[in-house]
């Protein structure tokens, strides 16, 4: 496998930046630095631009850019997905949960090959990047797959090694149950630096209890977190109790120690206050996937509720199987407005709020590097908005802007780890028309 | 005033289309012929096009599209808008309806001048088009302005003429009533080919009850429609039956016989069950507008209530002030959406009812020629969606396609009354941008 290796410095100046700043606000005229992979400065200072010229423009690796001052602001991150599953987009739309999962999506699954995994995963993560998405967090199988897609694609992301296993070598598709491969997964890789590595706990319905006890011994041993999924539907809680003595997950979740480490709890759409208490009580990190919890019934996510408890709440687009799109700009859409409408209240959730969401918030979720701002120190994972479209003038609010009328297909160039992956729409690194190809050839029969 | 006339028969010929028919399937490879502003045939029947070739290919007015096996679709119908308040995007989001309308919104629209209206409402349609829209139904002053900006556009409109005008000669705003006025305008624009004209019956808490009347009498006398905002909020309906003795705004409607002529009933967020018959009985057309009705706190509107009672339910954006963008993609996506999650039930609302209610079912509402579906004898009003985007592949299923994944940044091509309005993304008409340049320009001050 090949992993990528800088050979010289790199270095990026971006000129004439509308820069959307940690506080919410906006800075005119700014001239930001960019050496390596992280954020040297955001400054006007001709002093020390001309210093950064003088450093790097006899550099092969030094890029200038003129954003015009269009917005550059942070890359948006996606808190959980399913990154492979874009192969099967728009299928089974509609039905209810069981026709859906084990009449059409698990059959289909079955046949997929480690190889359309790995298409299937560079789909999505140019679906991402061309949507503003820099950072995105897994969780599906083979790992080795997602962690190439990743490799290649240029993105940050953090990924999670489960237990389970299919037996990918033989015809036959036989599930096996090992730690020893997830720790040794988790040991090759973890040292790449655009990948955080978390252990996967799927769900308490799907593993079982001896399972969950040694992920968190895991995760706590190898000092990583723990990505879950956590109260999607009723079921899934109810069912929980009526064989726990109406414990409820959250509630065993903790008392096992999973919230002890770091942990991305994706859905969480049915909380009760006791639920929420102990989230924000262990900094748990809330995935919330509005658009997948409305297309699967699974229910409206207590947004404002955990906003309220200053829990860290990001956004998650889910897999494209029950979304049907990995666009960023549609959850930030979503859940600036959904509540203001559902407790008829136009004051609830600020744009600048899901503006920090679909960010800093996510990026505090996913990564062991400073991320999610366009700040001095910071890793330079940002993405140039192009202002010029109809649907953007006049701008009058840059916060509303960017939750109401901004658009995935305004995103003009992206910048992840001090790298150009995206230019002026184009992608530098990765064959999109290979890719594509290759996505199209894919035939999933049940 | 310059108003658009032929002078030679136009035609355009697609062939390769994938198109989208009238009972929500697709049909690959067809070719759609196009005479004057209507669709003569989709075929492929080689006499039939060959025939067709033979009348055309001499003239210069003579377009052949080759679509490329991407799909054709018919434009997709706003239903409820005020355009030039693009001028007004993203002002006072995220505060109360009193301080947004009376705060921020009303003191900066007193401040527009006639000019700025065109300008806004050509940015608006400039805007819709981009994104698949091809007809929309319009509320705004002056109507002059209005009708100049669709002309010049090539959209096809309904617009509204109302009784309160502002006298825009003398610098100050002074707002007078009169009927003879609209009657005067509904009279000398009636006969433009891509223009169908209502009445304006603004609201019942905005027109005093005199003139609720003189609007009905006037639709009557002139065979025509209204245009109305209905129970958009629940204030409006508690006043309203505070001084009517209990009786609700659509009670009153009826019996005042608003119903009796076609209607078009923007918002009905909060309607009773009597409401509904009420409006099923009449055949009034309902354009919901859910994001403007989620952003101002106003509700979420029945609409499995209203569709399971047979009312013709419609989309709209509702203005740019309380959206903020025109982008039908969006309303089709919170339609198919909301309540699955809302009701927690996947199989409510089929992803082929939401492209019914933005496509025929808006057309069925606005206008008075066969429109809203790719069909013999229909308008010649449609647009093409590059499927070659990675948020688009794979297709799997058409229906999903529309409403979870497409954007409206795919849209390639629009024809409306068949010409071709944008070309791969090109106006092929409006000088886009001077429109900038002049919407750019406007200062709005309180």
């Amino acid at each position: 496998m090949l992993i990528y290796e800088r050979v010289s410095v790199i270095a990026i100046l971006i000129k004439n930046a509308m820069v959307y700043r940690e506080n919410n606000t906006i800075s005119c005229g700014m001239t930001i630095l960019i050496e390596e992979n992280k954020i040297l400065d955001i400054t006007t200072n001709t002093d020390i631009i001309n210093r950064f010229y003088d450093t790097h423009r006899l550099e092969t690796d030094f890029d200038v850019i003129d954003a015009g001052g269009n917005l550059v602001m942070p890359g948006l991150v996606n808190t959980h997905t399913h990154s492979p599953m874009t192969l099967l987009r728009n299928i089974g739309s509609d039905l209810t949960l069981q026709e859906w999962l084990f009449g059409e999506i698990i059959p289909r699954e079955c046949n997929l090959t480690p190889e359309n995994i790995y298409y299937g995963s560079m789909a999505a993560q140019m679906e991402m990047m061309r949507s503003g998405t820099t950072c995105f967090c897994d969780m599906y199988e083979p790992f080795e797959m997602l962690t190439k897609a990743v490799i290649d694609s240029g993105m940050r992301a953090n990924i999670c090694t489960a237990g389970l296993h299919n037996d990918w070598s033989t015809g036959e598709k036989r599930t096996y149950e090992t730690f020893d491969k997830s720790i040794e997964l988790f040991k090759k890789y973890n040292k790449y630096n655009r990948l955080n590595i978390f252990f996967e706990m799927h769900s308490v319905y799907l593993y079982r209890q001896e399972w969950l006890y040694r992920i968190v011994e895991c995760a706590k041993e190898y000092k990583t977190g723990i990505h879950m999924h956590l109260h999607e539907t009723i079921k899934e809680i109810d069912d929980f109790m009526a064989l726990n003595k109406g414990m409820r997950p959250t509630e065993f979740l903790e008392e096992i120690g999973a919230f002890d480490v770091k942990t991305v709890a994706a859905h969480c759409t049915h909380l009760s206050d006791n639920d929420i208490e102990i989230l924000k009580k262990h900094d748990v990190n809330v995935a919330i996937n509005m658009t997948s919890n409305l297309k699967l019934g699974s229910g409206i996510p207590p947004l404002t509720r955990l906003i309220d408890s200053g829990v860290n709440v990001t956004l998650g687009t889910d897999g494209c199987a029950s979304n049907n799109n990995l666009n960023m700009f549609e959850e930030i859409h979503l859940a600036a407005l959904l509540y203001k409408g559902l407790y008829q209240d136009p004051t609830l959730i600020k744009a600048s709020q899901v503006v920090d969401m679909a960010t800093k918030n996510g990026a505090h979720a996913l990564c062991d590097v400073p991320c999610g701002t366009i700040a001095k120190g910071s890793m330079a994972d940002m993405i140039i908005v192009d202002l010029s479209a109809i649907h953007l003038t006049p701008v009058n609010d840059i916060n509303a802007l960017i939750c109401y009328s901004m658009q995935g297909s305004d995103v003009d160039t992206v910048i992840i780890d001090g790298k150009i992956v995206m230019k002026q729409k184009k992608f530098t690194s990765i064959d999109e028309e290979k890719i594509m190809h290759e996505v199209k050839k894919i035939k999933l029969h049940k």
